[in-house]
């Protein structure tokens, strides 16, 4: 009789489980618990004064008028989304990529509605990779993307990240050296935040898209399999210039093979209203949504139903300027309170869109949660988030303890500046 | 340099996402678009004359009275869901266990909010079964859950299930098998829906349940970890009678260590509002809450506060007796139709909940997807889910191809009697 594998205290989780972590985002809220009179700048939340909810109730309103509209708000759907949803989703995207909305790129067949972006990203990332593979990431980058990847067991590869998006000598080396190593099978995924990036608010231009689809051209051969590019638009509606954003990769040749496209509804209109959704090559589309009907049968059809009449009725366009001004104007409040109180050694760069501004403090300042800055923060009573956290654990550069990420998306107009004060006084204490 | 491990023209799936199939409910609703005139008897979805339209308007006016409110509603929430939603739900199986609420295994710090039940039973598997490892299923079973189990490369072991729940011999004698080869170790879940279960409609006696469970705790010391019962109560609120259910197992001894309660407001209120949730473990509870985490934040906010309203108004306890006394109605349509049109060789037993009427037909006749009464049935434009899905891979009774499960949810009460007229002249065309 063989023995079990398992320690006699041993829960029996499977390998995934064993190593899963809360994510650092946790830790975050539960300083939030044990100081309540903290001002958080450090959480992704939206602006709750601009939250849709009169827009919210009149969408309701319309579908409540017809018991057959009804019945399939509050009935099942199909694992892939709504098919009207799903066309309008493709319009919008071809229409930001001054495109025609024909084209097979935005095909609606592509197109797969999930409970958030969030959920796009974890789908994808289990339909490409077993333990073992490698993604390349952005450094600095989304750090809760990090956390899928290493509950996956997959290894993030960095690639510094210069003023307007990666580097792409440093990319281009990475990619040979991987081929010379003979690792380049295991790269599946280039994951990039291209628009107002998280953290450092960056958008990455049309022509270093252009250089980077040929880049992977030329190496994928090499791979034996599409090096896809995981294009992560989260933040492409929130810029705060009316002007036009880039095109996104999927406007490029390759684009129906390797580029796939993830967007969401959530921030733009109501994060409680979890829509996002990706645009996908086709034979991954019909995977991750088989994956998807495992997961859930697909998206609550009464949250898909409230984004199709928004963005039927041009309510959502309007709602889209309103908070484009309303972020601009907390993004100003942030940087101009910043100039009032951080000591001048302290760097940044104004954002033009998201919800953040990336800050470089002088060294030797430490930004991480156990440093003095961090500490004395918290008794100021205000929080960010420590730039280490957006860092996979591939890279060391002493950047890494100088940045913290400052979100000016959930705090009022008020505490934004008073949030800035207290952290200026922080800085100094600890600055000397 | 290596060679890629992948042939030149691979996708570059990992393992799972390679192995994906589409479920056999995709290819039911295939033919459901090829022959438009279709009566389904097949779908599980619920009876929309019913959906709670008012109902749910009712909520989001008391909901829009409040700015507070609504902005609660539309932002961002925890990774496990509102304290409120939990507190009632960990209330409400307490009182269906006709016990006290202030027990541990009530407790709302053990209970996820998820995206539907179907989410809930993902996450369990995902976090307790590597491939390779086991779990034992009733046969016949919940046909989407074999799709889980094979889509993480997971062994289902069949148990026959009798008149009142599983064969405790045959249980007892599968257990010991392992135990003697050496196997207990990759059991890790016993997968149950205890209530008007799918596809037979029965429900687990107590004293079966009790059974069971001291029936684990003898044989878990081998296995080196808990074997957890997951019992599915998806059709729990969906009895007939006014008649309180039996207890779930979280009321018996070492429920707190092994049992998990998979829940749902989906079938009970609407299935477009996907709210389902679960009752673990502490330890398991967190390893969910972590994985739900990566996986999409945490269910909508939306959703979850009308469910909240719905709870509290009362709104759903007065809906539920409504549908109860619905499905009766239509579960008595469908009995009374299948008197009067199918051979008398052909049995079943009435159901006293759920949506599903299973259904025996005498042998020779196979009811497989590509026999001859499944054909007869497409072209007399009628539909039934084929018995054979609801059987895993280990088992080959012949029952698995006598049996169809026919489902009184959705159709009208008109349909449902034309659809089982329907499919009398099939069999009886077939049975010659």
């Amino acid at each position: 009789m063989r023995t079990s594998k398992y320690p006699s205290s041993s829960n029996g989780f499977s390998q995934r489980a064993q190593a899963v972590e809360p994510p650092p985002i946790a830790w975050l809220m539960e300083q939030k618990l044990k100081y309540p009179a903290l001002i958080s700048l450090a959480a992704g939340f939206t602006d709750p004064d601009t939250l849709p909810d009169k827009e919210t109730m009149q969408i309701m309103h319309q579908m409540a008028k017809s018991k057959a509209v009804m019945r399939t708000t509050l009935q099942y759907g199909t694992g892939s989304g709504r098919k009207r949803l799903r066309e309008l989703t493709g319009q919008r995207i071809a229409e930001l990529d001054h495109t025609a909305s024909d084209k097979p790129a935005y095909n609606s067949e592509r197109i797969l509605i999930t409970h958030g972006s969030q959920q796009f990203l974890y789908l994808v990332t289990e339909a490409l990779c077993d333990a073992g593979d490698m993604v390349m990431v952005e450094a600095p980058t989304y750090f809760v993307y990090l956390s899928i990847l290493k509950y996956f067991g997959v290894r993030a590869c960095s690639v510094p990240l210069k003023t307007d998006g990666i580097d792409l000598v440093a990319f281009e080396k990475k990619l040979e050296q991987l081929k010379q190593s003979g690792d380049l099978w295991r790269l599946k995924i280039i994951y990039l935040v291209t628009y107002h990036q998280n953290p450092t608010s960056q958008s990455m231009p049309l022509g270093k898209k252009q250089a980077l689809m040929r880049l992977l051209a030329r190496y994928e051969r090499d791979a034996g399999h599409p090096i896809y590019v995981l294009e992560d638009a989260a933040y492409r509606e929130l810029g705060f210039a009316q002007e036009a954003s880039a095109p996104s990769m999927l406007s490029l040749p390759g684009a129906l093979k390797r580029v796939i496209y993830s967007g969401t509804y959530s921030k733009p209109f109501a994060t409680g209203i979890r829509v996002g959704f990706g645009i996908s090559p086709a034979p991954l589309a019909r995977a991750l949504e088989h994956i998807k009907g495992n997961q859930d049968f697909g998206t609550a059809e009464l949250l898909q139903a409230i984004l199709e009449r928004a963005l039927e009725s041009r309510l959502y366009a309007k709602h889209l300027k309103l908070i484009q001004a309303r972020y601009a104007q907390k993004a100003g409040r942030m940087v101009d309170a910043m100039k009032k109180y951080f000591p001048s050694t302290v760097q940044w760069a104004a954002p033009q869109g998201g919800l953040y501004v990336w800050t470089k403090v002088p060294e030797p300042v430490d930004t991480g949660p156990r440093g003095e800055l961090f500490e004395t923060s918290l008794k100021q009573q205000v929080l960010y988030v420590p730039g280490c956290y957006a860092y996979a654990p591939d890279v060391m550069g002493p950047e890494r303890n100088t940045a913290m990420r400052l979100s000016f998306g959930n705090a009022s107009l008020h505490l934004i500046e008073e949030g800035i004060r207290r952290l200026g006084k922080s800085l100094r204490a600890t600055l000397g």
